[in-house]
Order: C-alpha cells, then structure tokens, then sequence
C-alpha cells in the first residue's frame, strides 16, 4: 500500500510549450489515488520550496488544469537557482515540514540532479518520500531518454519559422541567416529541415554546436549554395563554435546568467555578426538575420501533438511509479516502434548533470548539415507540418524578348 | 459585354501571410468570364511584367490553386523595383504584345501608384485595359481602406509572440523587449496588446513610430512598469524616433535598400542598443530583446481566418470590377457593422504613393501604449486567440516560514 501524504509538484529551467501538460499529467494522476492527500504546487521551481511558496492544486478544476495544460511556458513559474546540497537539504526539511511524500521535479538535467540529492537527503534522515525527475527540454539534450518532451514542440516552431522565411526568401531572394536556440547541443537547429519540401528548398546549410566552424568555411558554404540557387537559407545554432572550441557570440557579449554561463539567447549580436561576415566577405548584397527568440520555446499556438501527448504522460507517469510504486528516477522515453514510444524510470543518477550531443550519424560530413537519419529521428516528434504548394503552371513563350 | 482578353496578375513588395489568397480569389473568379481566354501570372511582379516572365495560371488544378492560396508569402514571386514612367510604359507595352486586357497588381501605396501610372499610360495609347491595384500590406498604412489584408494575420503573429513571451516572463522575470516590424505606421506593434489577457500581464509598454521617444522617458517607463510588476514587456516598433524625428535604428545600421531606406528590419541592432540601455540605465538584471523579424510576416501556420477570408475576396472582387464592371481602381474594404465588411472601388490616385500613421484615437496620452477604441479595431481582424490559462488555486499556509 502506498505511503499517505501530501504530493509536490514543481517546475524549473527554461519553459517549453508543453510544460504544463507534465505537470497536469501528474496532477491529474495524483489525484485518483486514495493515499494522496493534497497536491500542491511550488511556485518558481525549487526557490519556491525552500520558500514555502506554494498553491493547492487540489482545488483546481479539471477545467482550469485541461486549459492550463494546453498553454505554453511553466504554469508554476520558474527559476535558475541550482540548487547545491545545502539548499536541497531546506527542500527537504520543507518537504517534511509540509508531509510531502511525493516530490515530482519537471526540469533538465540540473533538475535530475536536485531531484537525486533530495533524494539521498531524505533517504539518509530516514523520511520516506520518493522523489522524480521529470523530464523536459527544448534542447532535447538529456541522458538516457530517446528524446525530451518540449523538443518536439519548439523543433515544430522552428521547421514552421524556417518554411515561412523560405518561402519570403524565394519571393526576395538573398541570404537569410536563423540563429536558433541550442547552446551544446544542435538538435533544435537541425530540426529546421523539416521545413525543405522541394529540393531546391531552405535551409540549405546548417551549423550546429557540434561542429567547429571557421569563417572561411561558412563564406565558401554561403557562396556555393548562393551560386547554385541564387538565394541562401542558413539555420545555425546560437551555440556554435570556432575552431578554438569557444562560442563565436562570446566574443560580442559579456553578460553571464547565474550559471556563469554567456548570455546566447534574447540578444541579436551573432545573427549581426554573421550577417556582416557575408557582407564583407562575398558580393552577396542582400543580407538578413533574425534570431528566433524566445518565440521558440513558449510562442502561443504552436505545438506538435505527439510532443504534447507524451508531456502529459511522463508527468502521469511520475505519478504512477512514485504513489503506485514506491519508486524514484527520472521518467525516459524509450522508441519501440515507428512510430511508438514506451515509458520506463530511470535512476537519476544516470540523468542528472552531464547532456548529451547530436550524435554522429546525424550530422552529415561536410559538417553543414544534416542526415537522412536524423530526419527519420525527428519527423514523428513534430508530427505533420501545415500545407505548402507552389503554382504549379506552364511558362509562357515570350513574344518581345524572345 | 467585357473586353475579350488575357487577365495578368503580379504581386509586389514584402509578402505576406495571405497574399496568396488575393491572388487565387481573382484567378479563380477571371476563369468563370468566358471573355477572359487566359490568366497568366508574371514571376517577381512587375519585373516580371517587363521581362515578360509568365507563367499560365489557367492550366493550374483547382486543388493545386486552394493549396498555394494557403501558402503564406508571394506564390508569383515578388520586387522591390518601383517603377517610374519609363518603366511602367514598359509594362503597358507587354500587356499590349500579350493581348493584356486585365492587369491585377497586389501591393502596397507603391504598387497601387505603378497601377495608376500603368492605367494612365494605357488609357494616352487607346488601349482599353483595366488595372485593378489589389491591397495587400501587413503595416496597415494604406489610405481609403478600412484595414490591409496581410494585416491581420501579421497581427496575430504578433499577439501570439507577445502572449508566449509574458507567460515565459511570468515564469523567469525580467525585461524583455520585442521589436515589430512597421518603418511609419505603428498598427502592427499596437495588436501586440492582445496578448493580454490578465491586468498584469504584458505588453506594458507598446511604443509607435507616430510618437517621438527619448531614452530618459523610455528608462522612466520600464523602471515604472518593473517597480509595478517585478517584470516588463516591451513591445517597440522598428521605426521608433527620438525628438529629431530621425529612426533610434538608424544611428547603427548603415545598409539602405533599393528605395534608399535604412534597413530596419533583419538585424538585430534596435533591440541590442535598448537591451544597452536599460541594463547601463538602470538596476534592472535581467534584460533580453528579440526582433521578430521575418517570421511575423510569413510563419507557416499562423494566419487570422478573417484576414484570409477578406484577402481572398478582394482578389475576387478585382476580376468583379474588371471584367464584369470594366473599372479601374483599388479594391478598399469598408467596415460596416461590428463586425462586417463591404468593398468598394476607390481612384488609383486615392491610394497610390502616401501611407496613413496610426491616428491619434489610437494611441495613449502617454506615448506608451495604445487606447480601448484601438483594441476594438483590431480584435475583430486577429480573431480569436489559443487560450491560455493560469491555474486558479489558493495559497497554502506556511510551516516554517511564518
């Protein structure tokens, strides 16, 4: 029989568009089970829990927890804090304080690691209380899972970003440059094929963190593919680096977040950079750069079905193994089929704190680009792309020029 | 009886969302006028024209014609060429070589001048052909009309970016400035005030181009907002002044498009330098900027179901006017119930060259945002949004923290 006691839900790291379908999931799930007391949320992640900050999701309607759950960006709000042992000990001397035996942590693989140190907090004061990590990222860059709720969401965003600027770029052609998020790893850039439908189609090249890129390198790639469609599409990573290993947009901004970490993202410069690179290093006149944002993990409206489906069921999941089972770990998602996924727990330890990259087979090798295989890995998770169609019409003979 | 003859039909300047629709709506309607023997459509618009780059819209399948309408951005490819007498004398003498007696040009104030030209032209040869200039402009700053289809689609864009991006500030708070496209008139940043949907929710502040800004008002403002909140939406048109009158953008980005204009749009820069100020100017740590940037006019699967379905139908109505009615003109939407539309007819040279600005009603006392008269404008041409919700629970009493 399952422990009697309170449920704590919590969210932190950056939103994605399908956040809150985990939490619902668990929600949700939580609630059928006699043993559960109450469930209640902590507000801005695990700041919230040491604070108390929490609301009582017990009493939200089904209703308000379906519409909550179909919108993006963490309904519980966030946080950057990472937590160290000394703050995961006062999450779990909250925790005892509030009778949480069931603690579900939705978050990267920071917040696999809080979830494994609360855990051993707990364990070693000899209070029963299972702990798990739920999985998210628009990065798609933890351990062990096939692949993390919220990427398939935000690679939908950018496939659809990248068909839209193909088309506007057909129509007035010239280089288009998309800085896209991804700080280590390419996934989320390289999701932008997706958006090719006919051959002749953007984005013709690709950059990925993955992969050191020189100058010299990337004007020779935008000229080729110039010369051969006299127009360039280029989807490149935020996190890209030159041949040193550093970030290129390191070099153009100094601020740091509370990781240390350089600010990539909510800033224009390495779209600007790269632009003026084209401009002074080919004859290419027309040049643009966009950076795509923070439309990309929370853009209202956009999201991949499967990716909002398989959200919801990792939180419920939670819920399943930690009141069902007795169980802690963090939830994966494992592929068994084209399409057809499966969910089994993970020990933390196994998720928490290293990511992983693209791996090889998915980058192609001329290193601007992607593989036929990683198209086939990521299709599913975006599910079908609106409709696109050119006029498909005869030329007509020319009767003064001809 | 309808002046036998071949339909052209061309689109000019920025794409948009529905452009496609224009099109389809009057090569489907010239198709059922038995006196219209082909409808052919120029690549790259008038260039397209001069050149004599046709292709044969009367040979494409219905199915073929409904999917491109869907399509955002310019299916017939488009220019930046504004042409002058010369070179609109051109065009008339390939619609004359090509037996053009229908001639449907989709654009802006530019367009519909080349229209006027193109008719005048036409008219001092004794040829008998009418030039209908369809609007299209996601800016809104055409003269007669209502409202631009192109508009309302780019305004949902919009309102769903900003939506997205306060329920991502709600969960890690800061300042976040979002520049919108809009060089004079400040309509497409204003619908940026859909996104909310709370009191507190964003966007806070909303600056136009029709209101001169000095950075120690633009400072005081987001100070104010942040004190108010602990967080601040920022929405900024890309062609905002400072007291001279001269574009704040315009000091750092040397690049001038073929009509001589700065480049706005495609670079970073606007959003950086009040990303710079708000960090040097004030306490406040968290600062990010984006600039929305191409996708806001031809992200794929995002369109207002009003805006396509009126874009469609002054497509229809050039053939009505043309062929049925052998008229020249603009196509202007007129709002005659709340909400409902009717069109008209209106002289090239109503339309043609100026562009309107936002009018006074619409913008607040303060210079920061936009007035209730405003947002009962333009709800009805955005529709509907995605719902998002906050989840609806009470605060739980603390233990340890009391």
């Amino acid at each position: 029989m399952a422990l009697k006691g309170k449920v704590l839900v919590a969210q932190g790291g950056g939103p994605t568009a399908v956040i809150n379908q985990s939490v619902v999931g668990a929600v949700l799930e939580s609630r059928k089970f006699t043993e559960v007391t109450r469930v209640y949320g902590a507000l801005h992640g695990v700041r919230g829990v040491v604070n108390e900050d929490f609301i009582d999701l017990t009493e939200c309607t089904t209703q308000n927890l379906l519409d909550v759950a179909g919108t993006p960006s963490s309904g519980l709000l966030s946080t950057r804090d990472k937590p160290d042992a000394e703050y995961c000990k006062k999450i779990f001397e909250t925790c005892r304080a509030h009778d949480v035996r069931y603690f579900f942590y939705c978050g990267g693989n920071d917040s696999a690691d809080s979830c494994r140190i609360v855990y051993e907090e707990a364990k070693a004061a000899g209070y029963e209380m299972q702990v798990i990590h739920v999985p998210k990222t628009i990065d798609n860059d933890l351990k062990v899972t096939d692949h993390c709720p919220g990427f398939g969401s935000a690679a939908k965003f950018v496939a659809q970003a990248f068909a839209g600027v193909n088309l506007d770029n057909r129509a007035l052609p010239g280089v288009y440059l998309g800085v896209v998020m991804g700080r280590h790893a390419g996934f989320l850039t390289a999701a932008s094929i997706l958006a090719k439908q006919y051959p002749d189609d953007g984005p013709h090249l690709i950059y990925l963190p993955e992969r050191p890129l020189t100058k010299e390198k990337f004007l020779a790639d935008v000229q080729a593919a110039f010369d051969k469609y006299g127009r360039c599409i280029v989807a490149v990573s935020e996190g890209i680096v030159g041949p040193s290993g550093k970030a290129i947009a390191a070099e153009f901004t100094n601020e740091k977040d509370a990781h240390g970490n350089v600010q990539l993202s909510g800033t224009g410069a390495l779209g600007d950079l790269l632009s003026e690179w084209v401009k002074s290093g080919t004859t290419i006149k027309r040049v643009r750069a966009d950076t795509l944002g923070y439309l990309q993990r929370s853009f209202l409206g956009c999201v991949s079905e499967v990716d909002q489906r398989e959200a919801r069921e990792v939180g419920e999941k939670a819920a399943h193994y930690a009141i069902g089972h007795g169980m802690s770990g963090s939830v994966s998602i494992m592929r068994v089929g084209d399409y057809a996924v499966e969910y089994k727990l993970s020990a933390l330890k196994d998720v928490a704190r290293e990511s992983v990259h693209m791996p090889d087979k998915f980058i192609n090798a001329d290193a601007n680009g992607v593989t036929d295989e990683f198209v086939k890995y990521v299709k599913p998770l975006v599910g079908p792309m609106p409709t696109q169609a050119r006029f498909s019409a005869p030329k007509v003979e020319k009767v003064l020029n001809k």
